[in-house]
């Protein structure tokens, strides 16, 4: 055996361990009874802890040299280089920083559930120093195997290649033409005529609807399921994906368009490349990428014109309203894209949205280059949402700096991560409508050429390509936010 | 630490390893989509050899001589002797033979799935030879290292501290009362008009009902649930128990008693002591002790004609049938308590099915002792069915000695669990009912008594107590199969 399959042979074991620790996450978030979780907790911990001690055996730095000397072929070059990559990721930090961020995230994190709720600034900031002074730490290591900026290096684990460089072009081009953007929306938008569709709408007839929209979207049920959970999420293996959300009597839109965003990361995962399930470079490219095919799937298809000439008569049926005014197509076309400045993320359409990760990317990326400390963060917070959303969050901690979750177990560097996949998604739809025309397909019911095109380009290319050469393959180009731009003017100002 | 508390860590290690193993076989059998199996099938072997790993680590040997040194409570050397038989029984066997045993099984098991639908006896039995040879390879090793003979040894597997002695006694007796119960029950029931409920009885309807009774009966959900499966089971760990059933439109009794029979293992890993959780001395004595718990929620309890008087109304509500005579509490009492001689085991009646268990336990004991070989079996089967039953099996494999999965993977020694769970069942009832009036009680609808008794003489005692010992305290003698006669002789030939 070569070194280099022994290296194969060793990460389809972590990948197997990985396997059950996502089955069981899944069935912690949507299925285990509350009395379960302490010793679930405790059972993931040790399955955790074996992964982490197969993942960092010191037989693999000798394994690495020597298969890196080996006579491979193009792929299995590729493939021993993502290897290396997530290697390298779990190896570099030393173990008490590891155990030390676990025991301060969980601290955080714990507490930030109950102190957000009481708008507890104050004791949580003190939790957040140690998270931060932390990441700190493992960002100055990263940086220095790595030769990445600090802040680069924490976010080369979720979009790698990516660099504040790029960023800081990207969103500084945006941030110059948003917040014009928003007003001028707005000032189109505030003549329509929106009804809110009213409820009940009773959770069978939503899940049955979902189910029949996740199947027009190709989602395939012999390799997935679709499931109730707190926070949506796409969670299991690529061979059995596991998709959940959560439904509102008073609202079907949401649990709709948060099953079509998951169905979006489910036929990503459900498409990667067979033969190489199980090895670092058959996953995902990266969190920005994965997010664009959530967001294709959402925000480019079916928050379209011609998908909701799809959607409306297949919901009005569902609900038996024929005759219900707010579930026309013109009604559910203007609710879905309908702009609105708020105060929370999650709940953002996708005009606003790239205001609330410009804020938090600016943040956190002074706060691991040290340029501001954590107490600075509220009042960055409050002058940055009013300069970009015209929204003061003086004193209101809970809907301001404490409504994420990411930065209390130390998960800087990921937020940049949503804004991009929106860019990446809308380029992706740019490239399409050269070669097809996107919206007479919809119209004929014919996804299907719009599915192969993601298959081919983004799905079968897994990690086998640096995200800026799969947009290129891809688009004929690297980031370019104009697409995105473009995007948003047609949706939302033209017509 | 002490020897003896590292080897408690250890334990824990590897119930924590089951505990993901118990929710991923749990997930694959009732959630999981087809296309997820091969790549689940070799994550769950992956972790299973981990946990063999560390379960036959070779430090454990110097680890139980030094503990067995130290000086421990009461409760610890028994805990210690629990650790002590499950590494004994993980390690005894050599690698190579662990390995031909799961290769042979799994061949023979696969096959059987299409052989028994085909009446193939002649391929199957090819492949039972294979796991047979095995199977007496493994039993003359554990008879060595036990001083057991060799069905003793494999039964020590399931039953420990039963032999062929106290079997051949018992089932020997049963053997010279049996025939002529079933012909009696047979000539009073002859009479009896007996409706057969007719369905459908939509499912959402048999499912409230079910989780209704569950809650009667005192299952606990924030510990468990319950889900739909093929082969219905109770699964999952002492602090997220999962019962599984199969519902069916036409008839709405084989889920709900089903369900009852599951729930009654439910409740038994659900009362096992907390502070022992995660050790063998923790876990429930025995597979007979278990199925003791499950036919005395099925059997004992709710086939009771006090029980029925409770269900059948309950029936009638669930599914709006109140004029329906079949769910009338008569003809439900005398449904649920109908004797008729069959083919197949997992069909029998409380009545006819020691007969099932005696005949496959006289020819597994024989076939393990070498007395007997594979070729012998259609003959055997037919000749005892015909004399147990009067029913002829000749030439008919499928629903006569290819009809049970145990001998497919070499699980010999399984069983009597069946049989001696009835009547451990039927001694509890009869202790039970010297302390309090049981029938009064459930008419009552008080069944608190009940399952408190159940709890301090067998949930709470865990395996601290030998299964000979544990019935003494319970009820004051051994083993004794007259209270399972005068069960079967009052509730089938009385009133």
């Amino acid at each position: 055996m070569t070194y280099y399959q022994k290296l194969e042979q060793h990460a389809k074991k972590l990948s197997k361990i990985s396997h059950l620790s996502a089955i069981c996450s899944w069935d912690q978030a949507a299925k285990m009874p509350e009395g379960g979780n302490a010793a679930r907790s405790e059972a993931m911990a040790e399955l955790a802890l074996i992964h982490h001690e197969l993942a960092t055996a010191p037989s693999l730095t000798e394994w690495f040299a020597r298969a890196e000397t080996e006579s491979l072929s193009k792929e299995q070059k590729i493939s021993l280089q993502e290897m290396k990559r997530s290697w390298q990721n779990d190896n570099i930090l030393p173990a008490d920083l590891v155990e030390k961020k676990s025991l301060a995230g969980s601290k955080c994190e714990h507490a930030w559930r109950t102190q957000r709720k009481e708008n507890n600034w104050h004791e949580f900031s003190q939790n957040l120093e140690a998270v931060v002074k932390l990441a700190r730490e493992e960002a100055q290591i990263r940086a220095e195997a790595t030769g990445l900026s600090r802040y680069d290096a924490m976010m080369a684990l979720y979009e790698p290649g990516m660099t504040c460089e790029k960023i800081d072009s990207i969103f500084g081009q945006v941030k110059t033409w948003l917040p014009a953007l928003i007003q001028q929306v707005r000032a189109k938008q505030a003549s329509d005529q929106v009804i809110t569709p009213k409820g009940p709408f009773p959770i069978a007839q939503q899940k049955a609807l979902s189910l029949d929209i996740m199947g027009k979207l190709g989602f395939d049920f012999r390799h997935g399921r679709l499931d109730v959970s707190t926070h949506p999420f796409c969670g299991g293996v690529p061979t059995d994906v596991r998709i959940t959300t959560r439904y509102d009597e008073a609202d079907f839109t949401s649990a709709l368009m948060g099953v079509i965003h998951e169905t979006g990361h489910a036929r990503y995962e459900q498409g990667l490349p067979e033969q190489w399930h199980g090895l670092p470079v058959g996953q995902a490219r990266s969190m920005g990428v994965h997010e664009s095919q959530s967001l294709f799937f959402e925000m480019q298809l079916s928050r379209s014109k011609p998908f909701i000439e799809i959607l409306a008569p297949l919901a009005r049926e569902a609900f038996d309203r024929n005759n219900d005014k707010a579930l026309s197509t013109d009604n559910l076309a203007l609710f879905s894209t309908r702009v609105e400045p708020g105060y929370i993320r999650v709940d953002a359409d996708e005009v606003t949205y790239p205001a609330h990760i410009i804020l938090r990317y600016e943040i956190e990326r002074d706060l691991i280059e040290g340029k501001i400390e954590v107490a600075d963060i509220p009042e960055l917070w409050d002058k940055k949402m009013t300069e970009y959303l015209g929204l003061s969050t003086k004193g209101n901690f809970t809907d301001g700096c404490m409504q994420d979750i990411h930065w209390t177990d130390g998960s800087f560097g990921y937020f940049p991560s949503y804004t991009l996949g929106a860019m990446y998604a809308a380029q992706f739809m740019a490239a399409m409508r050269r070669e097809m025309n996107v919206e007479n397909l919809i119209r004929e019911r014919n996804l299907q050429p719009i599915f192969n095109w993601l298959d081919r380009h983004v799905w079968k290319k897994a990690s086998f390509l640096s995200t800026d050469n799969l947009l290129k393959e891809a688009t004929g180009e690297t980031l370019n936010p104009e697409h995105f731009k473009a995007h948003l003017e047609s949706r939302y100002l033209e017509d």
